[in-house]
């Protein structure tokens, strides 16, 4: 039986994705190998590879001045690599709006003079706060679009003027339209809406990739030459790519990014709808800052939140307790999640709550 | 139908792994969903980790005072990690054997002060040179036991007294016994022994964990962050984890590293056999230092090697090509290349060599 897979990232893969990767695993149409045992260098590789980057820029609508970047490591990897490649006047101002925002602030930190420029965690980042002032010599502006542990997002981008504006979008990306032309770099790790992990999607702006001490670096940490080598600067994450490929093309199928944004909030309304209706559940979030994708919710009792995840569990509802550093409950409702699911869960509680 | 894939990585896997993998793609036993999609703090997805980790153990005989890590990135990406963790003194010696071990040379020298301790490149790398000293004060000298491109090999590991020796085996890692306490540090790209590309294996001594330089650096690019968190600092590559742990447990089937030496061994020896024996076709590296896994040969006529890849493409022998900076032909025979892949290479290479 195939359960309703909750989980934050890595997260739930459409079907027929699964099922095309499975089929084609041993032997990639008329290649006589899978494609894990592809040579990066040969063209059956490289139409997948070229494939995915292509995918994604039409599915973004990047802008041509724009490089994208399929990397490794994850956004971890990203908060060392930004500062190190983006640091000109040493300076950068930080948003701070969750655990992952200020990871990004700490490790930037070890590298450059990082400020913090807002911040929410006096209301327990339920909400985004308001950015008041941004230092005209940062080298960048961090944010981080939708935080997959409170359950906020940016419903509105900020207007950085010059400062470049850097976003984690781990968890947004390709869940809602994004005008690509108002950040200097996006960054992605690729388990919650792209692909399996193992994928770090950067879209950068080619202007940035210029920097005098970036160009000193080891040329592994620099993003121009993954850049210049259309990320074949060493063996990509071949497999990764591959999946992510099918992602793409599935999203492709469901109307884009624009097509998937409406099914997006209607699967997200029937949650929340449910969550201000309900009298055992509430969500955590502030109504004007809420996730498309990731809805954390309590019924205020630690005990009666351990035994609903528990008992959903039973019911074949995956994943439903809260990060580990807020504990609570958390429904992550990514793209691939079908709106059965949600309205599956949305039964379930009520079940829950009637006893 | 399924060709013999002679790749140098990303190379040829198992055929009873990839059916497995295949088979448990859309949903991993009981669990209802596929590895892909697995959160990696879950039990199910932990298991996996571990059991790779514990294999790797296992099958290499790790000694309890070394920390085995599944990181990313692959050797382009130790070759920055490498320095930027291990130097104390700001010193490090190299041994050029080719293009790798000219790379993390040339990284290194980003970092620190690097010195080229012993090179072979007069000889166009077709041996291993006599490393004849080796800088006291060096915080690690540098060695690609088995080098790709070129077709050698240490056949012995050198004796580097107190000074850390540091190896690059992405190719020779698990084909043949090491004695792994002989060694300060081994890192490996899985696209050739281990598994699919994702996934680059890091095995370090304990005290070289503790650098007061390296502890300055972003969490993300120390040793120390991953090996305390069991390689769980960031999302792992979860998929290609678990395909590693299918192909470690295939080699644990093939008698674990000193069985599969003994059938590389006779492997490479049908080849290097009938290279020695052959009036058109000639190996590469000198007898003394051959490779068990990487196999150069030439024609000695660039239009009589691209006809003879030519000809044994249509005939299902893929990738023959040397590598872009070399030419000539090559055919890298890992682990999962079977022994009849070799014996049929040989005799289509009679059958040419006959017209």
């Amino acid at each position: 039986m195939r359960i309703y897979n909750f989980s934050a990232g890595p997260a739930a893969l459409p079907v027929p994705v699964l099922e095309q990767a499975s089929k084609e695993l041993v032997s990639y149409g008329s290649a006589g190998m899978s494609v894990m045992e592809m040579s990066h260098r040969s063209k059956s590789y490289e139409d997948i590879h070229n494939a995915a980057l292509e995918l994604l820029r039409e599915l973004m609508n990047v802008p041509a001045n724009y490089k994208i970047m399929m990397l490794q490591g994850g956004a971890s990897q990203q908060f060392a690599m930004i500062p190190m490649n983006l640091a000109k006047n040493g300076k950068a101002d930080f948003v701070v709006t969750g655990e992952w925002s200020n990871r990004a602030y700490k490790e930037a930190s070890k590298v450059l003079s990082a400020k913090i420029a807002a911040t929410s965690e006096a209301e327990k980042f339920g909400v985004i706060p308001e950015i008041k002032e941004i230092s005209a010599d940062a080298d960048y502006l961090h944010i981080c679009t939708n935080n997959t542990i409170c359950g906020t997002r940016f419903t509105q981008i900020p207007d950085t003027g010059k400062v470049p504006l850097v976003a984690d979008m781990s968890s947004g990306i390709l869940s809602e339209v994004f005008d690509v032309s108002k950040f200097g770099l996006i960054y992605a790790g690729a388990q919650k809406n792209i692909g399996p992990a193992g994928v770090t999607v950067v879209i950068i702006r080619e202007d940035l990739l210029e920097n005098e001490k970036a160009a000193k670096l080891p040329a592994f940490l620099q993003y121009k030459t993954h850049a210049d080598a259309n990320s074949m600067y060493n063996t990509p994450p071949t497999y990764a790519i591959y999946m992510t490929k099918l992602c793409l093309e599935w999203l492709k199928s469901q109307g884009g990014v624009a097509g998937i944004q409406k099914i997006n909030e209607a699967k997200a309304k029937i949650l929340y709808d449910f969550l201000d209706s309900s009298s055992l559940f509430k969500g955590i979030a502030a109504p004007s800052h809420r996730s498309l994708m990731n809805i954390p919710f309590t019924t205020g009792d630690d005990e009666k939140d351990k035994q609903f995840t528990k008992e959903a569990a039973t019911e074949g509802f995956a994943n439903l307790g809260g990060h580990r550093l807020v504990g609570g409950l958390r429904a992550s409702i990514y793209n691939a999640m079908p709106t059965e699911g949600v309205q599956a869960l949305v039964d379930f509680m009520k079940k829950f709550e009637a006893k």
